[in-house]
């Protein structure tokens, strides 16, 4: 039996979390493709995810991981399930337009009996293509295939203590990385210099905690490329008079905690001070509202006004749960801070407060990750909530 | 106009061969999600492929790319299009179950008149889902959706002069990498610590070579779990008398040049030595037979006729076509080495030859990125090909 990050106990409460989910849907069997919820539901943790693979959860029994053969031996090696539980398919499927991997899946489901009623797929989730579901639909005639995107995200919102303990491993690594820049970033570094030391600071750790790769890699724009989320680096040297945003992770034993801090290197002009301030107070007044029985939107609501106040807008969400995940994204895709979402707060939900704003010739991110308590938000990290100047 | 990695006509090549595979297929249109394929179209580079986004081709006029509101500034920091063949959706569509972002594209498409013919999409692509191919058809009703999965990778295959030279780049990188291995790693040193000096080393680069980052982690399982393939790492010390395989890739400006090689701590057992010498007898096997003119499973069955008959078998391919990639996957998703696979070999054309051996008792990986030129075949890296034993 290999050595998993969580204790029988705690997947078996999963499992039946999430199986009184499916009954109150009514749903006989679902096949999971997100990476993150087959190792949550069943440890299996390995960079497959580029071929086909998932997990099959009926009422009853332990769950089946199902995939390419080769991979077969790291779901061995990585779950607690039987071996005749893991089921891999020949290596002639991988990448081969004349068949399809899913053709197999749905022999295994036949010789296993789930081949009626209602199954769920996660129809708008990646790793699972409109081609996988064609082919299941052709082997499945007689089932009732519906939707079941983001089933077992939700029942992952609540995170336990070991899940909570993992993300404050995490949050001390991304802590170290903004040190990292804090200290090291200077004008005329390479980027690329200064991201080898983030990597190098992440990966190594702090104490105990070794660092596991984000599901993210670093997005770390200067100047007019700031005024866009989303771009990595390049080896352009850092310059006086520019703004970078360091858009980072930590991850350990694949929780992720992330945070973004901006630096200004040289005299910052008065209006990066201005945004500053109302992000600033913004967030503060987010946090404000972060406790149980608020709602999701509340927190959106009470940053965007008081962010309006101030002269500033931001038309995109602000904020989204976080914990276990894997590339490509290291949201958990089921709560987000913006109007609408009605989602009510309960502690032991986790996010990334994410109060990014993109300028007309810069971005100026100061995120927090935050825990929700009893009685209100704890910020998971202790960086500086500022706009960091190096003059 | 933004700095390209390729000149316009680069980009221009491209595009009409693109179109002319369209035409010999009778298609008005396609629209293409794979991010590598999007980059290669249009110079595209962002992490915005875990939201819905893509490349619209037509058969007149630039392409058009789609994507999130807030990812519209970087296709324009990043793509030679016209900012308004650029066109971005609300941001309330973003990971919202109530409405799908496929409908803006397709009122998109209806701006265009692209709502009828037949029209292509990637079935069988991650990050082109299900539900977004269900949302297309119910938009699209006048159309003929067809599946193009492959069609803008397969004009990819031969390789120009510049993106060779940015293989080569990459390839300095993992050289250095395997460097790093061979001169850091030994007993007791935390599988961590290791792998961040391997980030240090690849993303600091080589000379004006900076590192980008690799479209996959790397891969280094010791012991029982390099029985398996694709396990990354923790912090378990390196072990007297265990293998180590490090599956790993440079990578510069999204090309990837990926080469695994295999360390042995203290004294290596007989078999792993008979191993060695069967691969790397194989390999020059497979080596003779990669040459223009023949067929991607000549190779495969060379290296798989002299593997066997010294003792050994692989039951998976034994390579893949690489070049421009992004997570999850640094294979082309095109031609493989194996038996079937009747690709006729072309000069230009760059694979990694990947005859893994996974024992008993742990794995053994000596590959070869390779660049097939006028009269055979040219190993990218000048790592020294054998098992590394620090005894």
């Amino acid at each position: 039996m290999p050595q998993l990050p969580f204790g029988a106990d705690e997947y078996a409460v999963r499992v039946r979390k999430t199986r009184q989910e499916m009954s109150a849907r009514g749903l006989d069997a679902i096949f999971v493709t997100d990476p993150s919820n087959m190792a949550w539901l069943t440890g299996y943790d390995g960079w497959s995810f580029y071929v086909h693979q998932g997990v099959l959860l009926t009422l009853e029994g332990e769950p089946v991981w199902w995939g390419r053969a080769m991979d077969a031996i790291g779901a061995q090696r990585t779950t607690y399930l039987q071996h005749d539980n893991i089921v891999g398919y020949d290596d002639t499927y991988v990448q081969n337009p004349s068949k399809h991997p899913m053709e197999t899946l749905v022999s295994m489901m036949a010789d296993r009996g789930v081949v009626a009623g209602r199954i769920g797929f996660e129809l708008d989730n990646y790793y699972f293509t409109a081609a996988a579901f064609m082919a299941l639909q052709s082997g499945l005639k007689q089932a009732d295939l519906v939707d079941v995107t983001g089933l077992v995200n939700w029942q992952r919102a609540v995170k336990s203590e070991t899940e909570i303990s993992y993300i404050r491993a995490a949050a001390r690594i991304v802590e170290k990385m903004h040190t990292v820049v804090r200290e090291t970033a200077e004008p005329g570094m390479r980027k690329n210099d200064l991201i080898a030391d983030l990597y190098h600071a992440s990966i190594t750790g702090v104490d105990e905690y070794w660092g596991d790769y984000p599901a993210i890699v670093p997005m770390a724009p200067s100047g007019m490329d700031a005024t866009a989320p989303h771009l990595s680096w390049d080896d352009s040297p850092l310059k006086t008079g520019e703004s970078t945003f360091f858009e980072i992770a930590g991850a350990y034993r694949r929780y992720q905690c992330p945070q973004s801090r901006t630096l200004f290197l040289g005299k910052v002009p008065q209006k990066y001070i201005d945004a500053e301030k109302a992000v600033l107070e913004a967030v503060e007044a987010g946090l404000a509202q972060a406790r149980p029985g608020n709602l999701c939107e509340d927190i959106a609501t009470a940053f965007n006004g008081t962010l309006n106040k101030l002269g500033f807008e931001k038309d995109s969400r602000c904020g989204y749960a976080i914990g276990l995940s894997y590339p490509p994204d290291w949201g958990e895709r089921t709560m987000s801070f913006r109007a609408g979402d009605k989602t009510v707060l309960e502690p032991g939900m986790t996010f990334h407060f994410m109060p990014a704003l993109w300028l007309d010739d810069g971005g100026l991110e100061i995120t927090e990750p935050i825990l929700i308590t009893e009685t209100g938000a704890e910020c998971l990290c202790t960086t500086p909530r500022e706009l960091v100047i190096k003059d």
